[in-house]
């Protein structure tokens, strides 16, 4: 199994991107638990008041983390001199040379729709290298997850009637730095964005990249005029006209002197739903029926809602702040957690059932069962080991990593968005709404409550 | 003058981590205003209302960005292959094959406090330098800058009567992207934490680095004191005991059993201010008086201030996801507008006039006038070219880079943060509140607004 090329780059990251407790636990861990296989899940507590889904998103970059986590020695150098690590033997050293990831790896295709509780992410290994990737693990997933799913949000508002007007990604400037504004693109585009503006995104993903001209690109011309019509004698194939840097509606005259074959205006402030009716109209009396309207600006799934909703004739739309930073939502509580310890084959269930902080224990499958047109019903969270299969029911975690290879090929970018699509399809719109949408029932099975039980009368025993 | 040695390093970006208009525009630019000399400023466009300041921070990676640009092979070869650029003339690439910064660049230190109008970072360069740069520019000072500032809060609640409580950054898991981990990491401390969890960050930046355990660690073990005992003989020089894992209480208890010379407990959740009363009440009975309270989950500049107000006996705070997404403000109007451009010595001055995106045109110096007892008393914006020398006021804005070469040496990190220690001792505390803070007076001279109005007649005549 290869994998795909569109990835980051093994040099992209470096072993020492992670929380100073996991080395240290990973040192602990060398000296008295060494034989410990941990099997720990990825997944989201609760869900938010403004989402009803999420999408999942983030696992190519996890697998290539997997198969590519070495520690430098410049890395080693600094640990060893680290005063935490005075006491360490000098073993663990040693084998944080020889690191590898060994362990199996189970999850849910990217794209796929996820609820809390529902492991996105299963690792099994020995509890130091289990350990060891936490940080980086959720922090890929995380911000991909949050993008993939603000983005489902912000194309779902485009779609009206069967119409998908164009979103494109233009957050790049806002994302939180430059690495966060290439994984945003990515999960843009799995989220279901037409493209991006980041180059460095359409390079390494294959993701379409987009432009248009900045006030700037005006502004450095005495006259928009002249700004006009350079730009579309240079780029004539593919020429957005910014209108609004003195006045739109002057802008929009100045457009229609240039080409009905210029491919479109923007907006980028003002009203956009008055702005662009008028275009329309300016545009289409003077034969430039076929250039369409972009709109930017600060927006966001509600704006384009109502915007959509108004019957505003924008063909497509510039999204960045909002969308690259998950505005309305910049975090979520994903949490990665310890479900079962093993050790001679003897499992030991692991839970938390503190208020607020319960957690279900063991290693677990999910099953989302359809109805009779393939809609989405419900969840039901199993015990892997004692999971069979289901009828109407799907299991959406399947393996993806063992004994530290790869042994899933991963889908291309498109496929995953169009996964993406399909999962979106079959979910019914009440889950979908903005804000407060309806509850998706996820069930857990009553012997995972068992062992919670039993976890508890322990606990309460000691 | 030289680089610190803590950077990212040079080949942590590359040149096309930017928006596609912008290369479109730089070729636009190389055939139509190449000789255009462009004075960019970057500067945020509004205050919002849960902020009274800004902490500017982000600069040294910007100069490592500026020192070090250039197109890669593979970079040049994906645009020439780009559709967008089919009709562009092949010295363009050669340009860009070529391309260094030549520019100039003046900027305010890291840790100045900022107000929205005043540049952060001034850019005067051929266009084409000053456009291509936006993007990446934008980027690393965005979420620095917000995530600088929100540590400054942060630690304002931790501290209280002169006792500043320690607080950690504990956020990368959560922050967007590894990198982002890295940078927030950085800006964290800027803005006055003591450390990070980033180990990363640790060695590339010199940030002391601080670690606990995680409840996985304690399930790992059969028996919450086997884990406790365990890392106390690995860690005894910094052993600090997560206690919540089952039962707070009972977890303060075994942590009794170990030794008075751990370090501190950890809580991490339930009610914190009576969980620390009660925790340092069994600490002092049991003769662990010296053994110190951290407080984690979920934690931000409100928690804290309410906790210290009610005089909870916590001695650090570990901070995570709030702290480095900047949560209740993912996001601000950091902008890069062009403000002047200039050819064979005659200047033309450029602003945005139209409504709620209004800039102040031409080259701009910032200065700060200070009361008798060296507190901030209002700022003034002036043109740069006419500033003098003023009476109990400072200067913001400093050269950095001249023709593309350092001028200046950048300070340490320590030296940063000791610059934002001693503005925020200088900021009244009416513009620190965490809520609908004064507003800062930021004046205008009146020779902009007089470029103002002639730049209005000059559009409107047209």
């Amino acid at each position: 199994m290869t994998l795909s090329k569109f990835m980051l780059g093994k040099n992209n990251f470096v072993a020492l991107q992670t929380d100073l407790y996991q080395l240290t636990m990973a040192a602990g861990y060398f000296n008295f638990n060494r034989d410990l296989i941990a099997t720990f899940e990825m997944f989201i507590k609760r869900m938010p008041p403004n989402r009803g889904y999420f999408i999942a998103c983030g696992l190519e970059q996890v697998v290539e983390y997997l198969l590519n986590l070495k520690f430098k020695e410049e890395e080693i150098e600094f640990l060893r001199k680290h005063p935490s690590f005075k006491n360490v033997d000098q073993d663990f050293f040693k084998y944080l040379r020889d690191f590898k990831f060994n362990g199996e790896v189970w999850a849910v295709p990217e794209g796929t729709i996820i609820f809390p509780d529902e492991p996105i992410i299963q690792i099994t290994a020995p509890i130091i290298e289990a350990q060891i990737i936490e940080t980086y693990l959720l922090s890929v997933v995380h911000i991909q997850t949050l993008v993939a799913t603000k983005a489902s949000r912000v194309v779902h508002a485009a779609t009206k009637d069967g119409k998908k007007r164009v979103v494109v990604d233009f957050g790049s400037r806002r994302a939180h730095g430059p690495q966060a504004g290439i994984l945003a693109a990515r999960a843009s585009f799995i989220g279901g964005c037409d493209g991006t503006s980041n180059v460095y995104a359409g390079m390494k993903f294959n993701i379409p990249t987009y432009g248009t001209m900045a006030h700037s690109w005006i502004e450095s011309f005495d006259e928009e005029k002249a700004a006009f019509e350079n730009y579309f004698k240079l780029f004539p194939h593919l020429t957005v006209l910014l209108v609004d840097t003195y006045d739109t509606i002057k802008g929009i005259e100045k457009a229609l002197k240039i080409s009905p074959k210029i491919k479109a205006i923007r907006l980028d402030s003002g009203n956009l739903l008055s702005l662009s009716i008028k275009a329309r109209e300016m545009l289409d009396k003077a034969g430039f029926s076929e250039v369409k309207i972009m709109a930017s600006g600060n927006l966001n799934e509600y704006k384009i809602e109502e915007l959509v909703k108004n019957k505003a004739p924008i063909d497509s739309f510039g999204v960045g702040t909002e969308l690259v930073t998950s505005y309305d939502l910049p975090a979520v509580d994903l949490i990665y957690k310890l479900v079962q310890v093993e050790r001679n084959n003897s499992i030991r269930y692991i839970a938390k059932f503190s208020p607020n902080k319960e957690t279900l224990p063991g290693k677990k499958q999910v099953f989302r069962f359809l109805d009779e047109n393939g809609k989405y019903c419900y969840d039901l969270i199993e015990l892997k080991e004692n999971s069979e299969e289901k009828k109407n029911a799907i299991p959406l975690l399947e393996k993806i990593i063992e004994r530290g290879e790869l042994v899933k090929s991963l889908p291309s970018l498109d496929q995953i968005q169009k996964n993406t699509f399909n999962n979106l399809e079959s979910l019914p719109n009440k889950y979908k709404k903005f804000e407060n949408p309806e509850k998706y029932p996820v069930k857990v099975s009553p012997e995972i409550y068992k062992i919670i039980n039993k976890l508890k009368r322990r606990t309460n025993g000691r």
